[in-house]
């Protein structure tokens, strides 16, 4: 059985782009656009359209083969009795989040975990006592670029997140939300959505695809926005996840986070979510080519006996967004073996975020 | 952190069951009765109302208060601006599935894991060396009644469902409701699907509720059947799990199923099955009497902040189903101590099973 790397791992990545991609990257010429109305009921799987009929369903796609594409596997997938009809309980989509549905440069759940140490180390400053805890009230990330760096990050991740009930952690997420700012673009992170993408969704779904994240973020730092940023209900956010420690006693419930991991949500542990969450081959699927964290699920996507569109985002836009690529190549690589459609953002999309 | 009883621990209590109740209940009068519509869509949580207007939507129950209180409880979670309403996005409904959904004497996934055994001990005899094995093909089922039965029962569940890929599972799993019959009643077990509650659940749907299977069983078991025997597709069946082995290599994926157990979705595990797959409490619960294994999730579910519904059936029907009680009667007092409703198979229901 494959052992599925630790969540920190991704976490140390992440948090090496995080050191590094803020310094190289320029901050986006125009973060002021129009808002992305991501209410559309997610519930269903066949919610009605939301856009004006003959309007353009995807306004922030540049006219190109991946816009043309898109549309056209969509009208095939609706088009009852033709060759690229898909039944409507078939029409799975699962989507990426850090990097295909918002900017991930820096990761938001990293921002979160290192306010939420600073917070308990205020409450408990004997905890500043830890040479990890120190380093995040120091800012000093570099503390975590040794080769302990990653032990020394799942202590602050059971720190932050373990023990607590989960209606106790939705509400610190929440809370987070409400404040926080993307450091570099200074605006909400809800406004760090990608617009395109936002409308890729609700277009999905107005032709009865039913919508996933499909996050290596944790579920329970997904789930209390997924609703308000892209209309998708929590039933239907996959993240890494962690075991719930359930009492019952004397007729009363206690339930608390735990500590030990059940799925990390990412590369091949990408496949087990979905199997273990939704159970189907997802038709469509979207990721982005950082850290290879999509290969699998394209590839999974890709043995559905219906068709299938493999859609992977290529960070290419240091003007409006971030530049980066992978050290190997890996995603692009397999996005050419397999003709995956790759969508530049510098080419792709008119405008990249959601805006106010 | 607590420790999740093992899947044959529920099994060996199964077994045991299995072994007993059919020497004390009596076959059922009459089972051939009018089919059951279990065919609504449900992947939407608005499907539009099968019944016609007016009909009444649950006519396999009997009036009385139980059926009174269904109706009231739905007509005002469905009434805006009244003080039982229930936003759309906070119906969701979890039922248990064996003894709630369908007969669960004897339990149908024992029943498919004993035939497993005996059809791979066909392909490979020397496994019959195995007293385990043995044992299942000599039905000798006193064997697995000792203190090493729970042993020797997980011993068969890891031979007969991991290393197989899921959809070479699913696919055995078809072909055993396929040919499959109740060992008493002597029909398909889609007949044994109970018509009261088949009926139960398309009328939540009709009102917006989002249904959900919670089993003890097997996700990967429930998930191929569950859409034509309930109307429930298989990213709303939640139940025992165990994790997946995915590997990718060289572009390809190889996907196994794995001995190690990920979620027992029993007592307590139902909770933690409800905050890993859906995120939300349940405003409305169904289990049933046996092995007190829906009191966590009926607890639960009165935790909701909107109003609620707790159901518990109640196995006292000797004729028409199989009369059987809990030792220590933990779940009926649980009901009584919460003020659920305590369904009675033999003065709730005006028909038992779904039939043909």
């Amino acid at each position: 059985m494959r052992k599925w790397q630790s969540i920190w791992v991704t976490g140390a990545v992440s948090l090496a782009l995080l050191l590094g991609a803020c310094r190289q990257a320029q901050a986006p010429a125009d973060t002021t656009q129009a808002p992305a109305p991501a209410t559309a009921d997610a519930t269903s799987a066949t919610t009605a359209p939301t856009a004006t009929p003959g309007a353009d369903p995807l306004p922030s796609w540049r006219d190109g083969k991946n816009k043309q594409d898109i549309l056209a596997f969509v009208k095939a997938a609706t088009t009852e009795g033709g060759p690229g009809f898909i039944p409507p309980e078939a029409r799975v989509a699962t989507f990426d989040n850090d990097g295909t549905l918002w900017a991930e440069q820096p990761i938001v759940q990293l921002q979160f975990v290192l306010q939420r140490v600073a917070e308990l180390a205020k409450q408990k400053p004997e905890l500043a006592k830890d040479p990890a805890v120190k380093a995040v009230l120091d800012q000093n990330l570099d503390f975590f670029r040794d080769k302990d760096g990653e032990k020394h990050l799942m202590k602050l991740l059971a720190l932050t997140s373990t023990g607590l009930s989960p209606a106790d952690f939705e509400a610190a997420v929440k809370a987070f939300f409400a404040e926080a700012k993307h450091p570099k673009l200074n605006v909400p992170y809800k406004q760090t959505t990608y617009k395109p993408m936002v409308e890729l969704l609700q277009y999905l779904r107005a032709n009865g695809f039913q919508t996933w994240i499909l996050s290596g973020g944790g579920i329970d730092f997904m789930r209390p926005i997924a609703e308000s940023f892209y209309g998708i209900p929590p039933q239907q956010v996959i993240g890494s996840t962690g075991e719930y420690d359930v009492k019952l006693q004397d007729g009363k419930l206690a339930i608390n986070k735990a500590a030990k991991v059940a799925l990390i949500n990412d590369h091949e542990g990408k496949v087990a979510g979905i199997l273990t969450h939704i159970g189907k081959v997802p038709v469509f699927a979207a990721g982005n080519e950082r850290s290879a964290g999509d290969i699998a699920q394209l590839t999974y996507s890709q043995t559905s006996p219906y068709p299938s569109f493999q859609l992977m985002v290529n960070h290419d836009d240091g003007e409006r967004e971030f530049a980066y690529d992978e050290k190997d190549g890996a995603s692009l690589a397999a996005a050419k073996a397999n003709n995956w459609h790759v969508v530049s953002i510098r080419d792709d999309w008119v405008e990249v975020y959601a805006g106010p």
